[in-house]
């Protein structure tokens, strides 16, 4: 186990009628921008909850935080916020209203253009109060203090760092309108924030495997039921709760991150537009195929303890963990294949290009370079 | 799922050498008291590198914080303390000494005999902040607000509810000189720990079951290996953890809980001073006989997923999943039965008498009365 540092302030409520609770939450007098993303929330109820919940503050509403957040949406947020001096956040949305809301509480307190910010690289501390009502379970956003943040304007995509949300409220009631293809891709987001943390090395911690597997074994026991019956609360609090726990920092204590699957995905909607955690469904794959030899070991043990795969040589239970991953993916009406969404060699050139000249090197051995990217998106084709 | 709400602002430092961390943590300018138990601070060096970190700080120091510490032992450092008007608390020791300091942390700032606070049952918020340094992984104390304070005089133990730490410090080495007994007691405390959160109802919650399987595996798996080679960083390490999430809230969320067992162990400890995990590992066998009806069905999906019972009737399964959880105190080198420690029927009539008195009610059902805990104690014989 590595020396590691954990804390997570973030105080998470969650279950039914918790929304009312907002007024308790927030102090009374607080000039609160409320951020939303598309017209959902008008239609499942959330927005009128929240409204009656603030009935008695000052609120300003902020519409249209676009999935993939950019700056050029958020520029617009901080301008409005410094004008009417908000001095709260309530993000009301999805990872990327939140992650959007998070440069936000950064970006009030600059005086500069807030894409600096991302550009730096660096934690920002010095930030507006920010509490999030979640309405898809995906991202973790509401219990970490991560974001990415997209420029569109030249097709990148950063993560940036800010402090954590002070509360979230969790009300699994809120996603049984969702569409099904978020749904799929909040699952698909939720197991590889997993799989980033878990599938590097075996013998780090006993305690973050099996927490890691437990995850995994609760999302491949719900999706399929979730597929069913959306409106199920039992197996919406699971996936809502798994969500959450999947980044939160409770599952990477003293253990080594891969997060290569991720920063291939992010390119995929850059160039794309492609859902995030719908990238991830077609990246990570490929990439265990491509890192089969490092990540073997735990190839071996995710087989054994997740999918029960305890025989056959080593080589056809590393091949069956990797086809019964992608099979998930596909089971939760996913494509898993770059060219079932029409991409080909050119974005993969592109990413390779992208990669090669910033130098990177991702994956918890430093090895995946825009040369192993290409191999990755080419086991991917 | 049953609404919740979570929120653990614990800063969790852990690792080799971690300790000299101690002046970064603790504001500079700070009037520190270090409390401690007995001296195997000074032959395992935690002693010498506290004082060492702390040595441009004004500190004092209060000695003798004994196992179940007592509120006799607790008002003579609170009347140190006062005296020498400290701001800051670090506990240097295992759960009884973090225990005791939390009940210090509140007495610093009350004028009464700190017994009303214990006696009160009411989370104390106005305390003085206090760190910790773990020297024994067992009671979860150092990343939770709870403590178990006793008064000697009258043989009693109450739960009392404070502030958490600020931080904790955890260096796995520091456990490898611990006497084995110890060791034993913290595996034993934590496993029990875990199951009075999880032996409840199943269908809860698909994440806490795992989580807190995972916990209960990871024991049993490192249980052996620990008593073979007690100086295994990573076998320490990943005790020293399971020790911490197996009581800071995180397998507590939305689920019910039981906790008989404890408040039965409790009992034991008041009247015989018998320590507290090896109580825990005499009542909970006999716990699980007495309630194997209400706790059936878990107890069903605890032999199938912790210990891999999978074939017999219902009532041999559940009869093999109780039989290898004593067997694994046992395993421990813990007895398991009152007779062993030479306890008999009067104890068991005290016991029912003081929580018939009380008119108590423990149990995820609230059916473990004074008449149950009779049942459970005959069991235990």
């Amino acid at each position: 186990m590595d020396n590691f540092i954990f804390q997570n302030p973030v105080k998470l409520i969650m279950g039914r009628g918790m929304i009312a609770r907002l007024s308790e939450e927030i102090p009374s007098g607080k000039r609160v921008m409320i951020t939303f993303g598309g017209g959902s929330v008008k239609k499942n109820g959330v927005y009128a909850q929240v409204k009656e919940a603030l009935k008695d503050y000052f609120t300003v509403e902020f519409w249209g935080i676009e999935p993939n957040p950019s700056i050029e949406t958020l520029r617009k947020a901080i301008a409005l916020g410094k004008e009417q001096r908000v001095d709260y956040l309530l993000a009301v949305g999805g990872g990327s209203v939140i992650d959007g809301t998070k440069l936000i509480s950064a970006g009030l307190l600059y005086d500069g253009d807030a894409w600096d910010l991302v550009l730096a690289g660096k934690m920002v501390t010095d930030t507006v109060p920010l509490a999030t009502v979640l309405t898809l379970p995906a991202t973790g956003s509401e219990m970490n203090n991560g974001a990415v943040i997209s420029r569109h304007e030249t097709k990148e995509k950063y993560p940036f760092y800010a402090n954590y949300p002070v509360f979230s409220i969790l009300d699994p009631e809120v996603t049984f309108t969702l569409p099904p293809y978020q749904v799929a891709c909040g699952l698909s987001d939720t197991f590889v924030h997993v799989m980033e943390q878990y599938m590097t090395a075996p013998g780090q911690s006993c305690v973050m495997d099996r927490w890691a597997e437990g995850l995994l074994q609760t999302l491949i026991e719900i999706a399929p039921k979730i597929r069913e019956n959306q409106r199920d609360y039992q197996l919406m609090a699971d996936f809502m709760l798994s969500a959450t726990m999947a980044l939160n920092g409770f599952i990477a204590m003293g253990v080594s991150q891969d997060w290569a699957t991720h920063m291939i995905g992010h390119e995929l909607t850059a160039l794309h537009g492609l859902t995030h955690g719908h990238t991830l469904a077609i990246v990570l794959p490929a990439t265990l195929r491509v890192l089969r030899g490092s990540k073997g070991d735990k190839l071996l043990q995710y087989g054994e303890r997740v999918w029960n795969i305890t025989s056959g040589t080593r080589d056809e239970r590393v091949d069956e963990a990797i086809r019964r991953t992608e099979e998930f993916f596909r089971s939760l009406g996913l494509t898993t294949r770059l060219s079932e969404e029409n991409i080909g060699m050119e974005t993969i050139s592109e990413i390779e290009r992208r990669f090669n000249e910033r130098g990177v090197r991702y994956g918890e051995n430093g090895d995946v370079t825009g040369t192993v990217a290409r191999k990755i998106l080419e086991q991917a084709l």
